[in-house]
């Protein structure tokens, strides 16, 4: 497969006057409660709350608009929505988004302002089958969430970003933990760090019952959930590996790990009062695998990767208050 | 008077093991917003979750541990405490705190957790008077909140790194704006930012009905509070000015703005929505200046200070889940 670092830095210089160099951040009070040295890049500062924008604008920035006059069409929970509407309105071009009918209501109203929506339902409909029909009937552009070049190359300008500030805080990593559900992250994160830092160790992380990428991972072969939907990670709800990203992880990648429902509200709790932080569930699993001890990282230099941060309100709210 | 931008060096390589540089924050939706370049200095990431462990390491690293075998006593709603309280326990020294009974909840736990507490009332004691008849029992000393140059020069670092940090950006700062209580924050930032950009003019902000020292500056003398507690901005209370802020500040400070607790509470909003960030209230009245208006922006360079993110779950709660 012919995707590697030269992609991703081509990526990041299309990307360079658009994407924030989202920080690189160290906690003294996180790395004495960790016993390791713990560097967390947070993604929620992003342009739009999460990566996604980088694969998106990465994507949409190429294409060839003669060829796509109904603009462009995409289908997702809300990120990706996000990230696409956004690049496309700065890019001039019209965005549908294929929505599931229970889509954080903060990631619906935000995907809203500079998008049209259709919905479906997760448990019954095929989202790729609506998205290409309607591709069709528009001479629109389908761009996907996560199984492309374009995109993995995109999201991984968010790990040759975390390398260079790794190395610029004089830290040799010794892992990175990356929130997964297609795996389009962690392919190109795994790429670039990799790049940078050859013995690193990459591991996906997932929330139980959605761990996918781990089972594939541990037996070699794709496999996939049993549901799509009963997490509080919405965005990690993806039921298989892509097949691309698959391709580039399965012999790149350490391993995979998985924290239940209740490691993330803890980790989200612990980002409000500790770090001071808006995660949203998706965007806390990494944090939750070094807080529930699922990654034994004592005494080792692990990067994690915060990587979304559009919560809705309510659900914040008694997450935080639950605490104590 | 003897402070200048070399005691802010000095307390700058004091504190540079212990302290976080906390990073400078640029949002593209916030420019757009404001119509300005806005650029955040987030002291929420400081160590203990507010900048005032800058002037209590400067302040206590320093003393002649000979002549206080009792530790250090301070008075504060909570940041101040919290500073003094951590920066006692990295230098080994027992610290006690006068705080307020009305303080937040979460600002007690987490002063307790590395001092001990004595509880005052904010309308009818004299917190300074208890403080140092504790100090004269304990063969202790006072570590004042805002009104010492070692206070002052150790809250300026913020503002050293603010404009080294803008100018890796490429930013010439037109205005700075920092929320305002005692003073020293302002003192010392102001110093520290005017010494690379003399041009740049400097506001204090506080709530309404609490902004003695924007009364102070257009008066030329100083003037009080007529209350000392009804704000959410539990932090910025303080009933005036400080002799040796005030002295400083007078002559190089631009001017005063306040802001209400409606305008805090959609700045607190804002925050979380789309900046993903945990402010406190008195953390983000100099976000609340821009967004309401109070301070007209629009095609300036603005900085300001993001000063604490220590705020109660159920306060927080209740703001972000109002906001529509």
């Amino acid at each position: 497969m012919g995707l590697d670092i030269i992609d991703i830095e081509d990526a990041a210089s299309r990307l360079r006057p658009f994407a924030v160099e989202t920080p690189l951040f160290e906690w003294p009070i996180l790395n004495e409660k960790i016993g390791a040295r713990v560097l967390a890049k947070a993604e929620i500062f992003q342009r739009t709350g999460s990566f996604k924008f980088r694969g998106a604008y990465n994507s949409i920035s190429r294409l060839d608009r003669d060829a796509c006059p109904g603009g462009v069409i995409a289908c997702s929970s809300g990120n990706h929505a996000q990230g696409v509407a956004e690049a496309a309105r700065l890019l001039g071009i019209k965005a549908l988004i294929v929505m599931p009918k229970d889509a954080p209501r903060l990631k619906i109203e935000r995907t809203r302002a500079s998008a049209q929506i259709v919905f479906y339902d997760r448990e019954t409909e095929d989202r790729n089958a609506i998205a290409l029909d309607l591709c069709e009937q528009r001479k629109a552009a389908f761009v996907p969430p996560f199984d492309s070049p374009q995109v993995i190359s995109g999201q991984g300008t968010a790990g040759l970003e975390l390398a260079r500030q790794a190395e610029a805080k004089g830290a040799e990593l010794d892992a990175v933990l990356v929130p997964t559900s297609g795996g389009g992250l962690l392919a190109g994160v795994t790429i670039a760090v990799r790049d940078r830092f050859p013995a690193a160790e990459i591991y996906s992380v997932e929330p139980e019952g959605f761990d996918d990428y781990r089972r594939s991972l541990a037996s070699g072969t794709p496999q996939k959930n049993a549901r799509l939907s009963g997490s509080i990670c919405d965005a990690l709800l993806i039921g298989e590996p892509g097949a691309l990203t698959f391709s580039l992880n399965r012999h790149r990648v350490a391993g995979g790990l998985a924290v239940s429902d209740a490691d993330v509200r803890l980790a989200m709790a612990y980002g409000f009062r500790e770090l001071k932080l808006v995660l949203e569930p998706g965007g806390a699993v990494a944090l939750a695998a070094l807080l529930s001890g699922a990654f034994a990282a004592k005494g080792r230099t692990v990067a994690i990767i915060l990587s979304g941060g559009n919560v809705d309100p309510s659900l914040f709210s008694g997450i935080i208050s639950s605490d104590v």
